[in-house]
């Protein structure tokens, strides 16, 4: 379990341009529990600009971006700055994380560590619109499209159910942005983890420049607080809202042995 | 996998009584999806009442309840009629699992078949008042209490967090159903294993008689298709009403390099 993370990520395609969010927290085992960070920027002004969150062994996340960032002033070899394009971008990703593969994956697994890591990879490079692609420890990946607008990567199922009711490619980026921190807020209070502090990020898309905005949020932040309070609140009315189960049960008593026989051994 | 139940269950110990909830999918394979009830009921009107959902190997599970059933009229081995508390009732349940282990699991095993069970038990026994169990595969068992309202057995994660926020001893019934409900329809969005019927039961603590209340809720049933397009509209709502971000974005004005920077490589 050595420098394992139990991280939760996500990042969503929208049509006003890309969302990402990461926590920072990394377990070791219950007695050691650190904070590093896992979202990743890299730009050229006015010609590329790309963002990467990743998770699993944190050494070979680590390793995969210590390459990454060494290699970005190189021209002899495909680098973030030089590829022609994202899908070409996410290729030297998934390269990289197979180069360590090849360089850790043994020594790991001889001292009972498994190779792990994922990552989501999103940007834009020149005249193309923005793209977001998820990428598998093996070096293969997938891209988002208009019916899947969003990845997550780590911990992901405590956090999905909010993101299926909201998220579409024509969700404002607001919205979002705040839907990301409730899915994290989410997946933060059954799986202790993952944990703060919160980076988030939103690139407009065809700015190609640095993010629009970006915000770390600490371990009690006040927007978090706000947020988190705000969020139960509007919750509970919500449900106060639904419809009543009455006209179930209403339903139900035009013929109320036969549903009730149903339930009784 | 053979007859394996990614089921998702919910059982809360309230205030007013028990609620407890089930799907009724079973799932061996892509090519073999079954529906099976997961929920019994068991009692002796004025005196005792009890509901028990199960998770798990589906042969596993039917045969611990095809034994509390058969047994329910003998009055020389402890069961579910006799047991003098609930404490007791779910030690008939825990100790029937463990002899179906030592009858199958050897042989379950010799055919790549895990032995897997859990399930979840409440009711109410006489003056004592009602008590909820979270019985294991190895036939010890928790209890629900104040702090802990809830229990979830099966596919867990993604109904977990609407709990959280949700449930407390005090939450009405039928608010706490709905719930369910809701906790059940996030499962089953992103868990294909997971699917209707759904069992839904009220049981009202003190009334020592069958389920105040009971439904069993097809695929399309009308109800679900109308909390499920509420709760999306509601969802959005309660979207829209959480604090704007653009106060965090506002607030970072004040020192935008620091805290951009931080994102860039």
């Amino acid at each position: 379990m050595e420098g394992r993370t139990m991280t939760y990520c996500v990042g969503m395609l929208l049509d006003e341009g890309l969302v990402m969010a990461s926590d920072s927290r990394t377990n070791a085992g219950v007695d050691r529990v650190s904070t590093f960070r896992k979202m990743f920027h890299f730009e050229r002004p006015g010609e590329r600009t790309m963002c990467l969150v990743t998770a699993g062994n944190l050494s070979v996340t680590q390793a995969a971006v210590g390459y990454l960032n060494e290699r970005l002033a190189q021209d002899d070899i495909p680098t973030l700055l030089n590829a022609p394009n994202l899908f070409e971008a996410a290729r030297v990703v998934g390269d990289t994380l197979r180069e360590v593969y090849d360089r850790d994956r043994e020594h790991l697994e001889g001292h009972g560590v498994a190779f792990t890591a994922e990552a989501i990879f999103g940007g834009q490079i020149g005249d193309a619109p923005p793209r977001l692609f998820r990428i598998y420890g093996a070096g293969n990946f997938i891209e988002a499209s208009a019916e899947t607008a969003y990845f997550q990567i780590g911990e992901t199922k405590y956090g999905k159910p909010i993101l299926d009711r909201i998220i579409r490619p024509d969700t404002p980026h607001e919205t979002a942005m705040r839907c990301a921190l409730v899915s994290m807020d989410s997946t933060m209070r059954s799986n202790a983890t993952v944990g703060p502090p919160i980076e988030l990020l939103y690139y407009r898309g065809d700015s190609l420049a640095e993010p629009a905005q970006y915000c770390k949020f600490e371990e009690n932040d006040e927007y978090l607080r706000d947020l988190r309070r705000s969020w139960d609140d509007n919750i509970r009315h919500a449900f106060n809202e639904l419809p009543s189960l009455e006209e179930v049960f209403a339903r139900d008593d035009d013929k109320p042995k036969k549903k009730r026989k149903a339930a009784t051994s």
